[in-house]
C-alpha cells in the first residue's frame, strides 16, 4: 500500500511517498482503508520542525482522517467490515479529565498518522463517523472539530445565548462558527479581509470586523456588545492577539487558548487585567473520544456541513501543505487519498 | 466621633485622625460603632497612590472591619441594636456573578471605609460576624478570608484530598491555610523563612518549602507531588512567580491569581504552557456578600481563629501600616479601635 | 383605569371587572400601562381553588404581562418612559440561588397581578422586553418561557445534541420545544393528537409520539434512542406520567418536574429506578430575574415567535380562561388589554 | 485454594466452602492473596434472593475485598508483586459518567467476588490500597465509602460549611460521617439509639436525633438548621424515610438516594415538595475506579481509621452474615481471611 513519510522538521519537500507491505492485524485491531485526511497546523508545524517537543523520527504524517472498516481482528467489539470511522486525536484519551498518560500520544506525531492508503490500529483509536457527512467533510472532525467543541461547550461552558469571539477564519474558528450558529450562540467573527468576513455571515456570524479597519478591534467588540464584552473568546492567534482578547472578554468571562503558537514567544499578560476583570485564561488541546463522539452525534442531527477550502489528489500532499502554509484558505484543506 | 482619613498617595503621614460629627441615619441605615479593623495590601496600595485607577480624594481607609449595631433605621429588617456585624468588600455585590455594576465601590477605596469610631451605612453593607470569633479576629474575613474563600471553594472549585500551593505567608495566604486545613485539602507553604514554615506546620500545612534553599521551587512541588503537579495554585505573587506557578499545577489544574501586583508589570506567559498542559489562570478579586456568608458560617462551625499577628490601638494606626509595610507579619494586622 | 378581580377559589364566574382610581407612585416605582397579558395553568388553579397554599383573598390576577412604562419615580435607573417591559414571575428573586425569602410572593397569588389596564410597582418587578417581540408574544416569557428555559438550561444543564423529552404540548412545552430547537438539543414530543404533533415538527422536534397510538410510550422513547433514554424529560404530567418518565430517561439523566399537579396526588416512585439508573429527579418554580434577562436576550438572537394560540380581548377574560380550562390550546392564551 | 461459593436466593445457610484449584493467569491479570473483606447489605439480598435482577447462579460472593498481589502478567503495568490492592465495585466503570455497558458487572453478583484465599482478574478491577490503613479497615472502601465519597462529593457536590443528614448507623452512614467531618461538613446524625449516637458524636456528628423519641424528626432537623433545612440528605433508608427526607432537605436541596429498598416498595412522593422546593432527588450507585482512587487519597491524607464493627474469622463467614443480618452493628463488619 501506499503511503507518504516525513521526517520532524525536513520541510514540506521531505515529504516523500512509498510503498509498503500491508500491516499485520492484532487480535483488537481494525484494518481501516483510507478515504480522506486533512490537514491542521499542527502538521505543518511538525514538518517544519517547530512543533514543541517533536521526536527526531520519520512517520506517517496526519492526524484528521476519514475511512472504512476492511477487516477486524478477533476481539473487536465496536466496528464491523463496511463502517465508516474516523482517527481519535490523542488515542490513549478515550474519556474523563486530560492526564499526562492520556496524551502520550497523537497521531502524526509520535506515532503513525493517516496519509496512507491504509491504517491498522487498535479499535480504540476510533470513533464511528457521522452518517450524515460525506467523505471529506468527515475527515475534518478529530482535530479542529474537536478543538472548536471542546473550547466552547467543555472548557467553555456557554449557555444557549452567549456571545463568542472568534479569531481569523481558520479551520477551527470556521468549526466554531458552525457549531455556535447551531448551539444558538452569537458569533462575532474578526478577519482582515471583507470577503470572507462575508462568507462567515452565510454560516452564522451575527457580527464581522475587519481588524485592518478597526486595528483597536477590542473596542469594537465592546461596543457590539453594549460596553460588556463578549462571554468567551476562542484565542487562536496567540502571543499577539492575547491582551487584546482578554479586553475584549467581559467581566467574569473566559478566553479559551488553543493551537499553536507560531514563534514560540511568550505572551505579556498584564494580571490586572485577569484580576480586576475576574477573568479567566484556559488553555486547551483537542480532546477525548468521548467528546469526538458528542461532536459526532451533534454534526448529524444537525447536518452540519464542515467547510472543505479545497480537496487535492493523494499524489499532491505536497501542494496541499503548501496551500495551508499560503494562509489564504477558508476552511479546510483535505485530501482525497483515492483520489 | 474620631476617624482617621487620608488622601489617596498620600503615603503614610497623611493618615489623620479627626473629630467629626457623627452622621444622620437614613431609613435602611444602621449605625455601627467599631470595634476592631484590619489592614490589608491594598490599603498601603491606597496610601502609596499604587492602588489602580485610585480616585483622587480623601476618605476614611481601610475595608475589614468588626462593629456592633447601636441605631437601626426605620426601614431595617436584618439587624438590631447589639448585633455583631462585619462590613463587606464590595457593598453593591450581594450575589450571583461578578458584574461592573456591583464592584462599581469598596471600602477605603471609592467611599469612606472602617478606621473610625463610628459608621453609618446602608443594612446592605454589613454581615452577621460569626458568634465564635473574638473582636480581632472577626475583623479580618471581608478581605483576605473572603478572598481565600473564593479562591479554593468557587473559583478554585476543590473537592476535599485536593492539593493547594500557598505562596508565602500573608494575610490571604494563612487564611487559606486554615480554610484548606479544616476543608479536608492538602496545602503545601512556600516561604522564605523556615521559622514561618516552622508555623503554618502547626495550622496544617502538610508540606512547605523554603524558596531560598528552593529556588527551583516548582521541581519541589513537582516531586512533592509524585510528578503530578498541585491542583491549585493560590497565587499572590505577581509576575515574579507566575510561570512558575503554571509549571508547579497538574495538567488540567488551575492557578488562582489575585490581589495586586506590586510593580504594577505585566507577567509573561508562555502560551505553550496553558496549551499543552490544558491549565487555567483566573483572576479573582474578593467577593460577594453570598459568599462572605458561607465563610462565616464554616468559620463558626469549624472554631476558626484566624491569626492576627499583632493588635494595635486605635492611636497607633500609622506603626499598623509601617508594620504591614515592613512584610515581617505572619497573618493579620488589626488595629482596636477602642483599644 | 380598568382592572379585573378575582376571589382566590371563586371560579371563573367569580372574575369581575372593576373600575378604580390609579396608584400612587413611590420614588423607587415605573407606572406601566398593559398592553398584553397571559394565562397559565396557575391562573386557573388560584380561580378553582386547587393552587397549593392560597391565600383566602381578593387580588388582580395573572403574572405574565407585558406593557409600556408610562411614568417613572424619582429614583428609579433602569427604566425610562417609553420603555417595553415585562414583569418577573417572583419579583424578590432578583439573581442567585433560590430562597424562601426569594419566592415569598409571586403577581395574581399573593399579590396583585397583570389582569389590569395600569400596573405600579417597583422597578425591580420588571425587565426590559425583547426588541423583536411583538404585543403578544411578549406577554407569554414570565411563567412558561421562564420555566421551559429554566428546565433546559439551569436546572437540566444541557449542552447541544442532548436529548430532550417533552411531554405534551401546553405552554411550557412548546416554549420547550422552541428553545430547544434553537439551542441545537434534538426534542422528542409526546401528544395525544397527531394534529398537534405535525405543527410541533414544523417547529423543530425531531420525533413526536402519539401515546394513545403507544400506551408504553417509554418503550418507544427507548427506541427513538437506540436503547439509551433520552437525557433530559420535561416533565409536566404529574403523577400519571412520572413512573414512565423515569423509564424513559437514560442512565445518569434526570427529569425536571414543573407545574402543578392537578389532583394533588401523590406519584409513586420506585427508588430503584433512581438508584440502578442514577437517575435525578429535580423539581423547580419558574425562576429569578437574572434567569429571565438571559431568556430576553435569546428570544431576541434568534427572533423566536413565541406560540400564541387565541388573543382574547380584554372585555373576553373570563372566555380566555374557559379556553384554556377546555386544554384543546396550542401554545399560548392571550389577554389583549388594549384590545 | 479455599473460596466460599452461594447461589443467589439460597440463604445464609447455603454459603459453603470449597477447595478449588487455583486460577490460570492471563496476560493482564494479577493473583492476589486476598487478606480482608467485608460484607454489605447487597451481599445479604443476594444470599435472600431480594436482590434486583439476580442472575440465578452460583458464584463467590462479596465485592469488598483487601489483599496483596502475589503474581502479575506479562502485559501488567500497573502493579508488581508485594503491591497491596482493593477491588473496585464495577470492573468495567473505569471513569467518567455512568453507563449501562460501565455497570454490567459487579463483584459477587455477575461474577466471582472477594470471599476466597486468592483472587485472578484483569489489573483494571483493582486500585492500590491506601497505604495508612490497616488490613481490616481498606476492606471497607469499594462498596460503602465509595458511595459516601459519591453522595457527599460527586453527586452532592457540598462545599465545605455544607449540613448533612445522615441516616441510621450502617456502613455507608458511619463512612459518610467521617468523610464529612474530615472535609469540614456538618454532619447530622439520625438512629433510633442513644448509645449509637454517643459514638457519633466522637466521630465528628454537629448534631445527633433519635427518632424514636422524635418520630416527626425532620421537624427537629428544620430546628437545628434554623429553619432552613439541611443541604443534603444521604438517604439509605427506602420508602419509610423517603417523604421526611425531603422535608427536612432546605429549599434547592438535595436528597442522594442510595442502596436498596429490603421491601421493594415504592416510595410515594408529593411533587409538590419538589416543584415549590426546588428539591433534586438523585440516585446513585457506588462510582468508578477512579472515584474509589480520590477516596484512597482522600483516606490516606487524612489517616481516617474507619469504623469496624467486628472481625470474623475466615471460617465464621455465615456468622458474619447473621451479625450484619441482626443490625445491631456499628460500622463494618469483616472477615479476615488469613484468620
Amino acid at each position: 500500500m501506499k503511503t507518504y513519510r516525513i521526517k520532524a522538521g525536513a520541510g514540506v519537500a521531505g515529504l516523500e511517498l512509498h510503498d509498503r507491505p500491508s500491516s499485520a492485524l492484532g487480535p483488537r485491531d481494525i484494518r481501516v482503508q483510507m478515504r480522506a485526511v486533512s490537514l491542521n497546523a499542527r502538521d505543518l508545524a511538525f514538518a517544519n520542525g517547530t512543533f514543541p517537543n517533536t521526536p527526531d523520527h520519520s512517520l506517517v504524517p496526519l492526524v484528521d482522517g476519514h475511512g472504512q472498516v476492511i477487516e477486524v481482528g478477533s476481539e473487536v467489539s465496536r466496528f464491523a467490515p463496511g463502517d465508516n470511522v474516523i482517527t481519535t486525536y490523542y488515542p490513549h484519551w478515550e474519556e474523563g479529565e486530560i492526564a499526562p498518560a492520556k496524551v502520550d500520544i497523537s497521531l502524526g506525531v509520535q506515532v503513525d498518522g493517516t496519509l496512507c492508503e491504509e491504517r491498522v490500529a487498535s479499535e480504540a483509536w476510533f470513533v464511528r463517523a457521522p452518517a450524515m457527512l460525506d467523505v471529506h467533510g468527515a475527515a475534518t472532525l478529530s482535530c479542529a472539530g474537536l478543538t472548536a467543541w471542546n473550547a466552547l461547550f467543555c472548557a467553555g461552558g456557554l449557555k444557549p445565548g452567549a456571545s463568542v469571539l472568534l479569531l481569523g477564519t481558520g479551520g477551527v474558528s470556521i468549526w466554531a462558527l458552525q457549531l455556535a450558529h447551531a448551539a444558538g450562540l452569537r458569533p462575532i467573527v474578526l478577519s482582515s479581509q471583507d470577503e470572507k468576513l462575508e462568507k462567515t455571515r452565510l454560516l452564522g456570524a451575527k457580527e464581522t470586523l475587519n481588524y485592518r479597519r478597526h486595528p483597536e478591534w477590542q473596542d469594537e467588540v465592546m461596543r457590539l456588545t453594549e460596553g460588556q464584552g463578549v462571554d468567551l473568546v476562542v484565542e487562536v492567534g496567540g502571543e499577539g492577539t492575547l491582551a487584546r482578547s482578554l479586553q475584549a472578554c467581559r467581566m467574569g468571562g473566559k478566553v479559551v487558548v488553543i493551537g499553536r503558537v507560531a514563534g514560540g514567544g511568550a505572551a505579556s499578560i498584564p494580571p490586572g487585567a485577569l484580576i480586576g476583570g475576574a477573568k479567566q485564561l484556559q488553555g486547551i488541546t483537542t480532546g477525548s473520544r468521548a467528546i469526538l463522539e458528542d461532536l459526532c452525534r451533534f454534526v448529524d442531527a444537525h447536518r452540519i456541513a464542515p467547510v472543505v477550502d479545497r480537496v487535492f489528489a493523494f499524489g499532491e500532499a505536497r501542494a496541499a501543505y503548501e496551500h495551508l502554509a499560503a494562509s489564504r484558505h477558508f476552511g479546510k484543506v483535505v485530501i482525497d487519498v483515492a483520489g
